[in-house]
């Protein structure tokens, strides 16, 4: 009896799902044993691989072979390969992607997850494509104008800080920020079990009359909603964990995002440097290898891979073009905690809650009105 | 003969730099003795210290006495105490410090690089007050609408990324963003003597169709100047020394800079707690120590301090707030540089050319007719 009903349960949480295989940087070598790892790590994952069948059915065949060789176990029973006749190139303009290939491995991991075959979708495929593609299939949650890239940096309390928009959108209003507040919120708030994160908006000082235009009005429309926003915050905080959410526009959050990237891999570079400079270093290096170690494990942005593309009716990743195996497993391995935790559920009644309390609220908000 | 030269040469190098004392998180107990840690390292420099002038007078005393007991020479004939009444505050609004304190430190300061009896001032006290106060007292260069900020980062090639602005302009236009490209060519010219900088505009992505409306435009505007434009260049090319002046609007650079600052004080935060860890952790850093201590002074942000207000028709070095002795002293080092590689003159001799270029090879350039 007990047998049956863990079965009964197992087929009711299965999750599954698409794979953009040949998006990124690398494609097929990394996108396909990525998604074996994530088969072997978790039994209640269904992979929809998609891309050129005859590819990427070749890929998966080595993928398996070498995972058995490692003698772990993976079903074949748990991947569906769907063919895609085309690709989106890290080259291809908005444009070809949205007119001039209809049939792209990513368009049609999105059209798996708008016809209910998928639960979620994840590609490294370039960002503005994906994001069109992934707008243009799925379309808009209600009362959201543009959707956002989202993803959790790590913090100095060992947390993360979700930051948001990552870079879909250059040109943002107030409007679209207290929006990317409302989704930022709700995915905390599914993930992370936060009851009411503290929102900041990401500025250049604490102080209210500082910022730009775009800024103070976005920071007067979040104040009219019923979030936990607590103000203005800088460039910093990100990493003290100030707040759980930090909004931005996009052109803002990639430069602050990429010049993090940057900066953290000069620093690894001037340490390592140090340590290779003489030999008492290299030997001091030597000795001080399992701390070493340790710290690069703990930098390593590839276990930080996988933004969520917040705002649409279906559940969006993506991964950085340039995804090793591992970092890709784990943008997978996001795609399937959203699922698992319900986070498009839960994004729809959070925004819904937050209209219907500006509406109850205050009728003077313009945003509110308007939806 | 060559003494009585030497001695005349002497006298016409003398830099004189008004040292804003009372501004700044610590004011006098930090600002006093950087400078007289500048008056020992560099024989031609002469320190006006504005502020209250007890306060002063008795800062400077103890400051004196605490550099001859560490044996130090230094001459108390190269500093001149100028009486200010009044202190900007770091939370005072532009407004109070524009209109209702004009008798502050940072003003008495500014002035005394207006009146010629200085050749550069630095302060630590807040951005926007100092940025205000300077641009009402020195008044903008001929083509230049707003002064930005400008500072040296360091980058991988173990040299510095000028990077302007870093928030005195929360608003900008593409023709700000121009000007800025052409302040901060001249800047690299002047300090580091690079004949033909290259300049790069901050964006998301290299293609020229992506980035926000005023970033396109500015790229249009900056390749009908003369300057050596690379086009664009993302967050984490400011470490990797692409260009050698990063251009952004003021918004943008300071959240960059201050995010840069966050991680880098994480990571380093996460390094040391790795080496604290356990016993032998421990020994493993008693072990690296020499190493550990070359990599922490290499990215100690105290050593980078001091940024340029470009555009003003004097020199204004900006210190970091909260800095240090040691930091400070960075700062005043820096204006004593810009003022012997003549950065002002050479910047006017810039902004000129480039407007002449202008006006001869391209009368369809707009910003070039307005002046």
């Amino acid at each position: 009896m007990l047998q049956v009903q863990a079965l009964f349960l197992y087929d009711l949480i299965v999750v599954r799902i698409a794979i953009d295989c040949m998006g990124g940087d690398h494609g097929l070598p990394v996108t396909v044993p990525a998604a074996v790892q994530i088969a072997q790590r978790y039994a209640d994952v269904h992979l929809l691989l998609v891309g050129d069948e005859v590819q990427v059915e070749q890929a998966l065949k080595q993928a398996l072979v070498q995972a058995s060789k490692q003698a772990k176990t993976v079903q074949r029973d748990q991947f569906t390969i769907v063919h895609a006749s085309e690709v989106v190139t890290m080259e291809d303009s908005v444009e070809v992607a949205l007119r001039h290939k209809k049939d792209s491995s990513m368009r049609v991991a999105a059209r798996l997850v708008k016809d209910g075959q998928a639960d979620a979708c994840v590609s490294a495929g370039n960002t503005g494509a994906l994001m069109a593609v992934s707008r243009f299939v799925l379309k808009t949650l209600p009362g959201i104008d543009r959707p956002a890239i989202a993803t959790a940096i790590p913090n100095q309390l060992g947390k993360g800080t979700t930051m948001l928009d990552l870079g879909a959108n250059v040109d943002c209003t107030a409007e679209h920020l207290q929006q990317f507040a409302i989704m930022g919120s709700a995915l905390v708030q599914a993930l992370e079990g936060v009851e009411r994160p503290k929102v900041a908006l990401l500025n250049i000082g604490e102080e209210a009359i500082k910022g730009n235009e775009v800024v103070k009005q976005a920071a007067e429309l979040i104040r009219q909603t019923n979030l936990n926003f607590i103000g203005n915050v800088e460039g910093d905080d990100i990493f003290k964990g100030t707040a759980h959410v930090v909004v931005c526009d996009g052109f803002v959050g990639n430069v602050a995002l990429k010049t993090a990237e940057g900066i953290a891999k000069m620093i690894g570079g001037m340490l390592k440097a140090n340590f290779m400079s003489s030999f008492y270093s290299k030997l001091s290096a030597l000795i001080a290898k399992p701390v070493l170690n340790k710290f690069r494990d703990q930098v390593d942005n590839r276990r930080y891979n996988g933004a969520a593309l917040l705002g649409l009716r279906g559940i969006v990743f993506k991964s950085h073009g340039s995804a090793d195996i591992l970092a890709y497993a784990v943008a997978i391995e996001r795609a399937r905690e959203a699922v698992v935790s319900q986070l498009q559920e839960k994004t729809v009644a959070g925004i819904e809650n937050i209209r219907k309390e500006c509406n109850l609220n205050d009728a003077s908000n313009a945003r509110c009105e308007d939806n």
